[in-house]
Order: C-alpha cells, then sequence, then structure tokens
C-alpha cells in the first residue's frame, strides 16, 4: 500500500477502507508516515468529506491508537459528558454532582490545554488544597464510594488524534465536520463511560458558528457513538454570549456552588438541568424526560447535589468549606465596577462572548502558552447580559483584578458589549437535541 | 504573514496575491516553511485552481528562486524547444538542426532526470565519443558559430520547481493543470530563449490522458509565457501510440538522422517537420506558416539539416561520421524478430505507449533510479504500428537486446498490441495548435 495512492483516492472522492485508514493512522503514529502526506491527505478529506462509514473506522483507529481507560471496576453506570467549549463553560461542576447524586457514575478525566479561561481542571484548583492528580486507584475507589471524581489526564489517550490534531492545526484542516467528530469522539470512547451526553456550543462565541454545522456534527458524533455501542445525545445550546454572569476561575466555582443551592443565573441552570437530565436519561436509571428532570430538581433542592460537590472536593483533599465560605479562595485585589453613564435608557443588544473571554484571559485567568501560570482570583461578572435594559448609573459588569492589564481588559469588555434603542430578541439556551 | 491563513485563504476559494505567492515561495526555498504546509496547500489548489494572474506570479516566483540563464552574448533569435515527453520522442535531434540550418539559434540545456527509453542526453550520448557536459564559454561560442547546442544542464535554475515538484509527487497534487503550467514554463523562462514552442503530447502514452485537459493546460502555458514577454506557440500532438518506429536511445539516434535524410517514418517526419516550422514562424525570421514550412522542406532537402547536426557532433567532441555508418555505434548482441503466426488477417487497433516503453526499459534503456547504468544499444523497433495490416508471418517488431529481460520484454510488447478484424481510424500527429 501507498500512502499516495491513498491521497489520490481520497482526492478523486473515493471512501478510504478499514485496512488503509488503520494503515494510515498507525504508520503516522509510528512515523513511517510523514507530515507532509497527511497533511495533503486531511486537506482532500476537508474537500471530499469522510462518509459515516470512515469517520466511524478513523475514530476507532485514533482510540486504539493508545491507552483506554478501563471503568469495568466501577459498579454502576457510567455516563461521561462533554463540550465543545464556550467562555463561561462550568457546567461539568454542577452536572456532575448532580447527576451522581442521582444514582449516575461520573468518572471524569479531563485534559488540561489552553484556554481562554482555564479549563475544568484549573476552576477545581482555585479550591484551596483540591488535588487533580491522582492515582488510577484512588481515581476508581473515589467513584465507586461516592460515585463522582474530576482528575487529570495521565493516561496516554488518543495520540493519534493529538498528533493530527496539532497538524490539522497549522495546515488549514481543522475545519473539517468529520475530522471534529472523530477527534471529539475517539477520546470520549477512549475514556470509557458506557454512555455519553455532548453538549455541542453554537455561535459567534463557540467554535462552530452556526446552527446547521453544528447540528451536521451533532449528528455525526451521535453516530459514531451508536456505531460504538454508546448510547450518545448531543444537546446544541446557544453560545452567543458568555454562558452565566462569572468568568474566571475562582468566580466561576463561586456560580456552580450558587447553582447547586438553586441560586444560579437563569440561562447557566436551565443548561444545567437539560443536561443532568440528559445524561439521567442515557443512563437507563430514569425512563422518561419528565422522571429525569423530576430527579434533578429533587436533588438540588434536597442539597444532595452539594453534597456530592463538598464528598469531591474532600475526596480530593481540598478544603470543601469553601462551599459555604467563598472568602477561603483567593479574591482578587481589586473589584472595579463598569457602569453605563448614558442618560437614555437601552438594551444589551450583542455581547461577543470571545471578547469577553479574552479580556479574562488578559487578565491572567487563562494560558495563552503551556507555560502560563494562572491567577485563580481574577475574572469578570457580568451584570447585563443580552436583553437587559441599561439606565444611568447601572452596574454592567464587575472586573475582579490584581492590576495585570487592567485596562486593555475594560477595553475588550466594553467592546464586547453592543447596545441597542429597542429591546433584541433573546434566544433560548437550548437549541435542539439529537439523539 | 502566517502560511496556515494563506492555506485557509485559498482553501476558501479566494485568489493570493503577489506578496503572499513569493511569501510562500521563498519561505519554502529557504527551509523556513515546512513541507506539511506546502502539501496541503498544493492540495488546496488542487481543489480551487489558480487563475491566470496567480499562475504568472507563481512561475516568476519560481524562476526568480535560481539562476536564469543569460544568452545575450549569443547573435540572432534564440528559439526553446519543450516536449511534454513520451514514448520514442527524438524530436529535438531533428527540430534542432532543422531550425538552426534556417538561421535560428538554438542553445538547448537538457535536464536528466529518470526516463523510460533514455531523455535526449542519454540518446547523444550513444554517439562515440560525444560530451554533454560543456562549460557555458564553450556553450556560447558553440552556438555563435554553428547555431547549435544540446548539452546537459549544470546552473542551479529553480530549485523552488525541484522542491515543490518532489514533494506534489508524493502528496497527490502533481495533476493541478496551473501547478503543472507554472513548473514547466519556469523552466523555460530560466532557460533564457527569446520564444518558446512547446510540445504537447496528448493520450494514453502521455502525460495528458485527453484532449480537453491537455488543451487547457497549452492555453495556460501560452498564457504564462506571453506575460513574460516570450512569443509562446503550443502544439498539441498524439501519443496514443510511440512516436516513429525506433524505441531505445541508439536506435532513435538511427531514426533521427534517417529523418533529417527524408527517409523518417510518417507521423514522426510530419511531427519534426510542423515543430520546426512553428519555431521558423515564432522567431520573426519567417513572416508566414508557407513561407517557414517551405525552409523546412529545403534544409532537409538540400542536407543541410544534416550537415548541422554533424556540426554539432563535431563541436561536442563526438564522431560525426556515424551519420554515414551505424555500425560505429555499439549494436545489441541480439536481434529477436516478433512475428504475426495466425492465418487470419487482421489490424492493429491499439499499441500502448507505455507498455512498450516499459519494455525498452527492462532491456536496459533506460532509469529506474539515478545510478542505474544505461545500455545505449537495445530498443525496439516497431514493424507495425495502428493502422497497420498483419498477414501470416508478418513481422511486427524486432527486439534489439543483449540478453536482460528479454522474454519479459517481449511479454510486454505483445501486451502492447490490441489486434482487431476491421481497420480502425488512424488520428492525425498533428491535433492542434494553441498560439
Amino acid at each position: 500500500m501507498r500512502v499516495v495512492d491513498l491521497i489520490i483516492k481520497k482526492r478523486n472522492g473515493f471512501a478510504l477502507t478499514k485496512e488503509e485508514i488503520d494503515f494510515i493512522i498507525s504508520g503516522y503514529v509510528d512515523g513511517s508516515i510523514p507530515d507532509y502526506q497527511i497533511s495533503a491527505l486531511m486537506m482532500a478529506i476537508y474537500f471530499n468529506p469522510l462518509n459515516d462509514e470512515e469517520k466511524s473506522i478513523l475514530t476507532t483507529a485514533m482510540l486504539k491508537s493508545g491507552e483506554e481507560i478501563d471503568l469495568s471496576l466501577i459498579d454502576g453506570v457510567k455516563v461521561d459528558k462533554h463540550s465543545t467549549g464556550g467562555v463561561g463553560d462550568k457546567t461539568s461542576l454542577v452536572v456532575g454532582p448532580i447527576a451522581s447524586a442521582a444514582g449516575i457514575k461520573i468518572a471524569k478525566m479531563s485534559g488540561r490545554g489552553l484556554g481562554h479561561t482555564g479549563g475544568t481542571l484549573d476552576k477545581l484548583e482555585s479550591i484551596p488544597g483540591f488535588k487533580i492528580e491522582v492515582d488510577k486507584k484512588d481515581f476508581l475507589r473515589q467513584v465507586n464510594n461516592i460515585g463522582l471524581a474530576i482528575i487529570g489526564q495521565t493516561a496516554n489517550i488518543t495520540p493519534a488524534d493529538k498528533k493530527l490534531y496539532a497538524l490539522r492545526d497549522v495546515t488549514g484542516t481543522i475545519e473539517s465536520r468529520g475530522l471534529i467528530a472523530a477527534s471529539i469522539m475517539s477520546k470520549k470512547l477512549a475514556s470509557g463511560a458506557d454512555n455519553i451526553v455532548l453538549d455541542v456550543k453554537v455561535g459567534s462565541g463557540a467554535f462552530m458558528k452556526n446552527f446547521e454545522d453544528a447540528k451536521l456534527l451533532a449528528i455525526d458524533m451521535v453516530k459514531i457513538g451508536s456505531s460504538a455501542n454508546r448510547k450518545t445525545v448531543a444537546v446544541l445550546t446557544n453560545m452567543e454570549q458568555p454562558l452565566g454572569n462569572a468568568i474566571g476561575n475562582r468566580l466561576e466555582v463561586i456560580e456552580a456552588i450558587e447553582t447547586l443551592k438553586g441560586n444560579g443565573p437563569k440561562d447557566f441552570t436551565e443548561l444545567c438541568i437539560k443536561l443532568a437530565s440528559e445524561i439521567l436519561l442515557v443512563s437507563g436509571l430514569y425512563k422518561t424526560e419528565e422522571e429525569s428532570h423530576n430527579k434533578v430538581i429533587e436533588v438540588i433542592n434536597n442539597g444532595s447535589a452539594l453534597n456530592k460537590l463538598k464528598d469531591m472536593i474532600k475526596w480530593q483533599h481540598g478544603d470543601a468549606s469553601v462551599v459555604d465560605d467563598y472568602s477561603l479562595m483567593n479574591e482578587a485585589e481589586e473589584q472595579i465596577e463598569l457602569k453605563y453613564q448614558e442618560n437614555e435608557t437601552c438594551y444589551v443588544e450583542q455581547l461577543d462572548a470571545l471578547k469577553v473571554g479574552e479580556a479574562v484571559m488578559i487578565l491572567g485567568a487563562g494560558r495563552a502558552t503551556k507555560e502560563d501560570v494562572i491567577d485563580y482570583s481574577v475574572g469578570i461578572v457580568l451584570n447585563k447580559k443580552v436583553g437587559d435594559c441599561l439606565k444611568n448609573g447601572d452596574v454592567i459588569a464587575i472586573l475582579h483584578t490584581n492590576g495585570k492589564n487592567t485596562e486593555k481588559a475594560i477595553e475588550l469588555l466594553l467592546e464586547a458589549y453592543t447596545l441597542s434603542s429597542s429591546q433584541p430578541e433573546i434566544k433560548n439556551i437550548i437549541l435542539d437535541i439529537v439523539r
């Protein structure tokens, strides 16, 4: 088999076989196939997209390229939740505790990666003492005992995907739906859960900018999951503006805790309830949407979900009393209120999630390179979001800063807001569900 | 400027600017842009072809990447002839002498490359003593004196094209018309002639398999030539079967000499006359097609074209008496006649040029790798070609062999012939002209 012939075959619009895809992926990982042939193939795939069978084959080939997490020692139904990522996304901190309180086993290993505003692991590390490095035995014991663990990825899962993604990133071949679906699903399948709930973000602040593309991606991923015998559900959610009000690690932990107490922002609360309900439903432990939804509301109202979060913090050596005393997490030195100071009343028409994310990153909350050290305390709380009315003197947002890039962050935040004299339509946070 | 952005720009169907193409080519040659980005870009160009302006810009960028041959010390009009290559193509050995006999200056530097049946340089080297390594001063002196020289390429012309072609060859991106046109024309423009005549081969035995693609390529090349202020003409010629009867270095030299004596095969003679006429016409020294054609016939008939070949052989240290005594060139040990031995009379319907070329190569006439040593004496003479009638006992072809792979060569040669009970249509050797 010659790689150039396979490139030409794909270039000419033919489907690759399992044998051919396996040959390509194993050759790429072992170094016998060079980057320059794979990047040409990826571009050919951009123009002649993978069919459903090729997507499944590629996913499996990438999955098999590395370690697969074995969760068989955990009793019960294991469900994994994955988000395609967005600004202010702290859903795992809420949905994990809710689902485990309802009897589902959540055994989550997260990668670190780069991000505007820190990832789930960074958020958890803003809790004093919290450890994300947990060995596999302790991880399994923790999930068996309390039904919930969120730890750092140590296993070498899907090296093929890592190598491929890095190459695609510099060769203009990221935006291929089949490749995105295979990349996400190979990681999810490798992490060992029985069933999978995907949160596919849509909008200017997300990877998928429009609903049609996002829906097709969701369909792709659900199909790949099904063909690997994992019940998979994708929830399409709105990411035109940041999720919730808080952006920045410590601030997001606080918002997650408030949400588990029943005091979360409307959009974020609605999303968490929906995702948690879908986890319950996909687990098979709950039979109907109504039953799942009611159980989610119950474990929030009776405090058992919040207790699960506390349990997890304790098991992972963190100080669980932060749940009742936020001052135990380092606060930023200064809070700056951004006020609306015009006489004319108006409305927030748009709120650019990427600009807000960038503002929070330059305050110190995220990583531009792997070596950057995160400042957990900084961030922004948005008092006004899309559709909100602004009157003279209203506080639009509050910056939590330690003095790094404050002025530039304020500038970006102001740029993020688009105002209008008429009240805009507000989109639902839940856009669609693909089962 | 980031390469990935330029890849995405091209991928999305936009044209690249001069600044961008120059940045890419110079970065690729100096090693600052890696192969894997260029191969992705080439595949994007395969799907979103270069426009006319981009083709010219790319050609110039590749041309400027290396040395340009300065022929200004040669008096008179310098015309270059280029063939896209085919089995049995020895036209340079005939057309060069004719054109120089008519007063045109032919200063040809050839690359060696790989080929089924040897290149022009290999053919010339089957003449005892003939030197293709000539230094630049002697080369210019020779052309000024006799109007003709064919020597080996020593200058480092178009290194960008060399690097790019090698990459395209292994990444499935050869078959992009704009890239092919830019590759050929960058080399032609670098070799310094005033005007250019292109022989674009079409058919199963050529790089361009069908007429439409070949014509579009011809149009591209003529446009690129014109935009570089070189009068450029492309002749589209039939390559469904080998050109002429002789294939193999020594045998092709003999056929070329016979053609200059007026005894060449019909198809090959017709092609040489046409190409030579176009060279005369494009030079501006002859004003009409008729005048050019008549001059070509004149220099063949009066022997002055043959004398030019002799002059060139002498100037390049060869034994010019081969022109009258072919036995001075090493003959193969054995000649094997391939006979038609059926009672039923029939016709040659097809004659696969690539199979014939392969047969001649395995006899030892060509190079599969750069290190292979060529056997100048071996080859095949085709007595029967498309349209010819076969009767029991007729000799179809004669193999000249030194015993290497003889049986396999015979097998290939038999496979090359497709017979039919009815007489097939014979295509003209000249298919079209693009000016």
